[in-house]
């Protein structure tokens, strides 16, 4: 058996790669063929596990897609919109505008309601849109948009889009494995994640759970070879194979992440971490005088956003480099009108690795000689 | 640090995935933040060291992009001729197919010359159609054709390319870090390769080698977002960060490999220990009586397709399946006219571990109770 290596990685409290257990990564130190029939039945068995963590039907079915989870997404929407069909994104923060960003580029056509970022895309809207617009067939969605850590409801839009009959895919990129998701009662037909974020597994894939029948009904749309999602299922279907080379180690480490989340308890267990470390970070960031953008009723345990504090010594750079020396890597904002920073709750860490956060942050603080003293007392 | 695990994964004697050092595996041991000044120097020092493998000019630069080979291909297909553009494309095997099955899902307009799988592309028809076809802009040609393992003549080619000013494409996926390849004596404008090839990494990403002036040339002619060649340069020479989330483990077993194809001589040494497994791969198969596909003047020592023998006990499926119960992996054919299966020379295998496999074959044959006498007699 390994050991583990001598030096210590930064935690890291992002949006993924996030910090992984050590045995997912030692599940790689393994070369398997990947037509060998061991690796095959690794495939098999991960895409059990996945379809089984959002449904308990056999409508449904998981494709893995070779690359990020951007692949997924842009495999999605330029695989299952046909040449005629119609494209609605609701659209809350960047992740939203990429995949308009995707539509545009496949010349798909497409229409989009943009919200605020602070604030879920409106289901009365929605609804209007698809009673008035019948040229529409797919609605997109993000489910946590990782620009703020919003949780949109995806659940309401999903029964307004059913009762419209119209496709539903949803960008469950950071949620999927640490919010629970019932891909029937959400009346989702294509659902987005991947390898690197709530399953703990390390990057170089992504997966698509798609209900089977609208899955097969899409023949002939793929705008690309690589990104074809009807063919790459087709493939893992028929000879159990990837059309193109897989990522064996990044898969083997993704089959024990799946392990370990059904050891910790599966979705409900991880949940409760996530929201216990979201809850420690929240609280003393609060009492260090931080405040965060959103505001609570929509705000997830995913991924958090603060704004900077109005001190003239507050340097992002100088503050993320700081904690960086320390051990502890936190991410950059990426909001269109307001200066923020995230901090991550999700991956291999718990309440003991966010306190050590809470203190390196008021280290750092006391460092750059930031008070805040106006905001401890309120 | 880490020990070996307790197992003994089957030899690969495949194209890839393949087997890989246990120190290579060993650098995935890790969680680095794709944004963390550490993982952006083992970004920087990989593509700089690409580079050198293939130049000394400093014409060229280095693209990572997350998926396999197949996606690189894709990226470059797709990314970098115009609108208006032509491709040509030289065929003599299923790689060079999928070539143009990509150019056509992206309706990019497009012309094959076709050659039999054991022929090299004729140079003189390339040159004749460039002269009559002026509509053509690109050329590609695949280096080493994995389907049977015949290398074509790309510094010829090149040549006749660029005396008629077309930029050229070369799919260098199975060859890359095993043959030599001078980026400027052959003419080459984009080099597509992967990680899990001839460099001994772990499969995860491809990499393009492209010339800065012909990739400067390529500004909104992507046709995708994920396999954008162009954008996905710029976020590395601008920030230094990949635009969706790289698969940092695979990058970081990728840095030891490159370290590693020094330590061993560079691509010389690693040509001569790959020629080495062929020599004694090829000896050993034909004194039991098996024939190699190619003639000997195109075969090169990549992989070699070996036909069936012709007897009434053989039976590829067991065969494969006897050798894999002993720890040894070949791989099936992939030829249009003849019943082969090939045997990989490339990976972390050496003449013992040839040699072994070669035992095996011999058992497997008596087990199988074929007995080709009249071939070893010859």
């Amino acid at each position: 058996m390994t050991t583990l290596p001598s030096w210590k990685d930064k935690a890291l409290f992002t949006p993924g790669p996030l910090t992984t257990s050590a045995t997912v990564k030692q599940a790689m130190l393994r070369d398997l063929g990947s037509r060998d029939i061991e690796f095959m039945g690794v495939v098999q068995e991960v895409r059990e596990r996945l379809v089984r963590l959002a449904t308990n039907s056999d409508e449904h079915t998981a494709i893995l897609v070779q690359g990020s989870g951007t692949y997924g997404i842009e495999a999605t929407l330029s695989s299952v919109i046909p040449p005629e069909g119609k494209l609605l994104i609701l659209i809350n923060g960047a992740y939203g505008q990429r995949m308009l960003k995707i539509a545009v580029l496949h010349r798909i056509d497409c229409e989009s309601l943009v919200f605020p970022e602070n604030t879920q895309p409106d289901a009365t809207a929605l609804e209007s849109v698809l009673e008035k617009d019948k040229k529409i067939t797919h609605v997109a969605v993000v489910h946590c948009e990782t620009t703020t850590g919003i949780i949109n409801p995806i659940e309401i839009y999903g029964r307004i889009i059913k009762r419209h009959q119209r496709v539903f895919i949803v960008d469950a990129m950071s949620s999927f494995g640490a919010y629970p998701i019932d891909l029937m009662a959400c009346g989702i037909d294509y659902l987005v994640s991947s390898s690197n974020k709530c399953i703990e597994g390390v990057p170089g894939f992504s997966f698509v759970l798609a209900h089977k029948d609208a899955l097969k009904a899409t023949s002939g749309f793929a705008r690309t070879l690589s990104l074809d999602l009807l063919a790459q299922w087709e493939g893992l279907e028929g000879d159990g194979q990837f059309r193109f080379t897989p990522p064996t180690h990044a898969i083997l480490a993704f089959r024990q992440a799946l392990l370990e989340l059904e050891q910790e308890g599966g979705i409900p267990a991880r949940a409760g971490r996530y929201s216990e470390n979201y809850d420690i970070a929240l609280s003393a960031m609060q009492a260090m005088g931080f405040k965060p953008y959103l505001a609570e009723a929509v705000r997830g345990y995913i991924i958090t956003s603060f704004h900077y504090p109005d001190h003239p010594n507050f340097n992002f750079k100088e503050f993320y480099e700081r904690l960086s020396d320390k051990g502890y890597v936190i991410y950059p904002g990426k909001l269109s009108h307001a200066d923020c920073f995230r901090i991550g709750h999700i991956g291999r860490l718990d309440a003991s690795d966010v306190t050590s956060l809470m203190t390196a942050i008021d280290k750092t603080l006391r460092e750059m000689k930031i008070f805040m003293p106006e905001i401890i007392e309120e």
